[in-house]
């Protein structure tokens, strides 16, 4: 029996976490849930899941008859964080989107715990100080999923290529003059993924593609150069690794999350899951291209980005959130996105982190900095 | 350093070994040479790769002073193939082609030695007596290397699907009515593999897929029903593993026999080859479909022979290689291979295998009935 904890439990990781939990009863249990504040979802997944411990991060009133009633170790501030990630555990499942997960998955590491995280952001900025423990890692990221199967029992120093793929987002094929009208609710029909809103917005940009390619060079220890992206509209093909002999092990499934969160919680086993096989007899097209770096200019910025290091991909990653924020506030038009980080990026000028506190800086020089931008262009 | 013996030295597949050797001196070398008989080439090899040891199956003088030069250790005859099978070297790589290779099969597995084989033959006819320790076997057939790459790290209880892929043969869209005037010239050219006349053939009547689920069955002790076969013009994809999270693990490159040849000398390793890479921004196409069954019967056969089990496996292989010897030695059309090979499996009434004897048995009674049903036929 395993037992997991699940932080972002009311997310879109986190809710499907849950229902991988609902199948297999008897092969895993839920040790933890934590959300940023209470909800009337957390609290069916308390009565559903019975967990020890329960974490929210905005501190609010919990109903004290529902910790009662289920012997709940109500945990919230920065000293419950520091609890609810250094718990006996198998393995905590990591759901929450964006930068809020840098300081749980920071904490997750420290304590040297078993890690699956679907949050790149954290990856991402704490990459320059915590590369070393990313070996634990098990991503949930489809993608990083993908590559991270394919390599199993290969050795890095045999790595030709790192190929992540891209269904290339509602928008592959939509003239670039049409981008500043595309509505939010446009923006959020992802043709192949079901995600939350976040990296779905992120996926329309391809910045998504782009903040991957950085996840990948930290994950798997990867040099930017072996790391390429070809868009793949069918999202079959997750992702590729190829080999100095000239082999390419490939991960291939019908795009549901369903299996990279189920892989996760199985590693290194494998557990049943409901969905389908893919149709090989029945492919239409299987197609693969280069992607469009004019039009996806954030694309092409994140691998200049991760290129040049540094607190580069921190800035990139916090620019990105608050511009995609703007975004679904309707504050700016979808064509503004990469605009804002550009000059975020042009404007930083910090040196590498050395430490969490380092980065914390970072980022709320870098919100000051977007604010500036801001204010300058509109 | 390895060490290696090479069986079948001068065919298509101990060839492109010795290539292989010669490309990675200082990682490989030749420890013993074994060819079915003297000539020109096998010559050429022990001068350019000085093994210790040579054997040749059918007696003949090899030259006195080229023994003396080389100072070989010359064998020959049932008393040499039990020495050459009985080396300390790293890895046997036996490229026989046919049921020829079924002898020196037996007795390497029986020798507890490292084999890496491209010989179907012997993997199928051993099968029902040896398939215990055929866990140690590295295949060199393109698709099963491909579905033992995708195996790594799995437990062969997650396997939900073996897929073999299938180029389907030069006669792939020619119409059946046409089969009986394909000259041997035709249906030795192979549109995506270069390899020896057996095979060729074989593919050409999708024996050779055949064969191959019954090889995949023995190797990867997996059952018919998991064992998929689909058409891939293209052959870019070898082999797929799908698991029962609807993950399929697939292994893709460039038709070349050097890849898996290299693989399985480095195994675990990975060496580096001067095959291409899979060009993914230019395939025009790349297409999966179910076989024609009417129009290739074998592969059919081959699937209900393997499900029979007992002796059929071995009724088939022989049957097959004499009815393709007779068709490259014009001896009878194209579309009579199915013909024969049918009947003499109708006629076939052994029970299982319990020694080599038996197997040794039945290839010798199955001879007597082809001829018989040949006499009947034309």
């Amino acid at each position: 029996m395993k037992e997991i904890a699940v932080l972002g439990s009311t997310g879109s990781i986190g809710t499907q976490t849950l229902d991988i939990v609902r199948q297999h009863t008897g092969k895993v249990k839920v040790k933890a849930l934590a959300s940023s504040k209470f909800s009337q979802k957390l609290k069916e997944q308390i009565e559903e899941f019975r967990p020890k411990y329960v974490y929210v991060h905005h501190y609010e009133t919990i109903p004290k008859e529902l910790i009662k009633k289920y012997d709940l170790i109500f945990l919230t501030g920065e000293e419950g964080l520091l609890h609810i990630t250094d718990l006996f555990v198998d393995l905590y499942v990591v759901g929450i989107a964006g930068i809020a997960g840098i300081l749980p998955t920071y904490y997750i590491l420290e304590h040297k715990k078993n890690l699956a995280t679907a949050n790149k952001e954290a990856i991402i900025c704490l990459g320059e100080i915590l590369k070393k423990q990313y070996k634990k890692i098990i991503p949930i990221d489809s993608e990083h999923s993908a590559i991270f199967q394919s390599l199993k029992g290969e050795k890095t120093k045999n790595i030709k290529k790192i190929v992540l793929t891209a269904s290339g987002g509602p928008f592959l094929n939509l003239p670039i003059e049409s981008f500043k009208d595309v509505s939010v609710e446009e923006a959020l029909q992802h043709p192949k993924w079901k995600m939350g809103e976040k990296v779905t917005i992120d996926s329309a940009t391809l910045m998504n593609k782009g903040l991957e390619i950085i996840e990948a060079h930290y994950l798997f220890d990867t040099p930017y150069s072996h790391i390429d992206v070809l868009i793949h509209p069918q999202s079959l093909v997750h992702g590729m690794v190829e080999y100095i002999d000239g082999t390419i092990i490939s991960n291939i499934s019908v795009p549901d999350m369903k299996i990279p969160i189920t892989y996760a919680i199985s590693y290194p086993d494998r557990w049943e899951t409901d969905v389908p096989s893919v149709d090989f007899k029945n492919l239409h097209k299987i197609e693969f291209f280069e992607p469009d770096y004019q039009k996806f200019p954030l694309l092409k910025l994140a691998k200049e980005v991760g290129i040049k290091g540094e607190a580069y991909p921190i800035v990139l990653t916090v620019a990105d959130e608050l511009a995609v924020n703007r975004f679904l506030s309707q504050k700016i038009t979808f064509d503004k996105i990469p605009v804002l980080i550009q000059k975020v990026i042009e404007r930083a000028n910090f040196g590498k982190p050395k430490k969490l506190e380092d980065i914390i800086q970072i980022m709320e020089e870098t919100q000051e900095i977007f604010k500036q931008v801001e204010k300058e262009v509109f």
